[in-house]
């Protein structure tokens, strides 16, 4: 039976989703548990990667098991052989042939800047900016990466990685909450760095660095390493993925 | 040079205010900060102690120090020399003779129950509690706790260390805020563990395993060892400590 999951993590204590030689990956230590409950040796497929210190609320994964239980089982299993940064939201059913990488449709990621007083409660959850950004610029900016582009300015992959780097982005919004920038992106994918590339360069706008016209020079340059821009990963988080089509209208995250 | 400081904290990687002999104390680290800065041995007083895992978010203490720097040149030196969870608010010089504890007219403290389902990235900020309860009991308990009060049933001290048990309690808001309970208390001063015992009991009163009357029960008795319910460290917040009259209407705290 496959199973389709959405997990929620504080990425904080790890190298990230993905296995790597140092540090405790996301994906290692959901595996330990799966495998202690089922006593084989399991794999999981995520809807794709996420870096050192990036959090999700709803990163979704599959894996395949014989074990005798029922959803609701799984998910108290899963979570009572979890630490307390890594929780299970859902275990569902899936068909066999499905694939959350590959039939993720969309995904949504936010990023939060603080621009008010430094927050020793929310430094690993946002990026500590503590001065103002013109949040005005930022949204004007920001129309520019809407829709289909080619993102190799905005991009850390190398091209014989990831050949093709057109993506859509569906939806951005900025808005501003409690002294913070909130931005939301809604794509059919995403490059490695992507949304922090994007995020940084908007906050450059907004720190009056650069144009909001700049980012669409950027994007019709096409090339890559154009972007030396990087917003640090504790601001990100993998909101939702979907797989079905996109309907419009970005709910507000609920901080 | 006396000077009174305001500080906020992150509790979860401390054995508490107070010099302990396991763990690392927050007033330890301060006055390690201040040695760097001013080349001599440092010891600075606190309104009070908060326990391990407590928050703080308007610590206040004081120092002494010849050193010749401003107000503003000691926040920053000392924020320099501070790790991320500890932060320096303000540095005013103060009278030779204020003392931060013995001035002290009043404190505020906050209490955050998390009732909606459980939140990792919340989970050192709040008591993940991950039920309902029922608000309006709690409010209406929190009534009877209100005024001048002998608190023997809510404290930990003995008897020999802490005499006189009788303190006033000002004002106690229970409020729901995206799923959480937030209390707030304000008194002329709190007793070791008071207002987790306090926070307990009310919440038992959310849960109906005791009715709002046997709070006046309980106060009324001043029994040491009554109440057996100390609410978990991590929701605590010492919000601000009082040196002038206590005027009603307590802001709400921005989370």
């Amino acid at each position: 039976m496959r199973y389709k999951v959405t997990v929620c993590y504080d990425g904080t204590n790890y190298c990230g989703w993905q296995v790597q030689k140092n540090g405790t990956s996301i994906q290692t230590v959901i595996e330990h548990a799966l495998e202690v409950i089922t006593k084989t040796p399991s794999s999981i497929a995520s809807s794709g990667r996420t870096d050192a210190k990036v959090h999700a609320r709803g990163q979704v994964f599959h894996f395949d098991s014989d074990a005798n239980l029922k959803e609701d089982q799984w998910v108290k299993a899963l979570n009572a052989n979890l630490p307390e940064d890594i929780v299970i939201r859902s275990v569902e059913k899936a068909d066999d042939l499905f694939h959350s990488r590959f039939d993720a449709v969309w995904k949504r990621y936010s990023y939060t800047v603080n621009m008010g007083e430094y927050d020793p409660f929310k430094r690993h959850y946002e990026y500590e900016y503590n001065r103002r950004l013109d949040v005005r610029s930022m949204r004007e900016a920001s129309k520019y990466l809407i829709g289909t582009h080619d993102f190799s300015a905005f991009n850390a992959n190398s091209p014989e990685e990831r050949p093709n780097q057109v993506r859509t982005i569906y939806e951005i919004t900025v808005r501003e909450s409690k002294g913070r920038v909130i931005l939301e992106y809604v794509g059919n994918g995403f490059l490695r760095y992507m949304v922090r590339m994007m995020t940084q360069t908007l906050i450059e706008v907004g720190k009056k660095k650069i144009k909001p016209e700049k980012v669409k020079e950027l994007l019709d340059a096409a090339k890559k390493n154009s972007v030396p821009f990087n917003a640090p990963p504790e601001g990100l988080c993998l909101e939702e993925v979907g797989y079905t089509e996109y309907e419009s209208g970005i709910s507000p995250v609920s901080k």
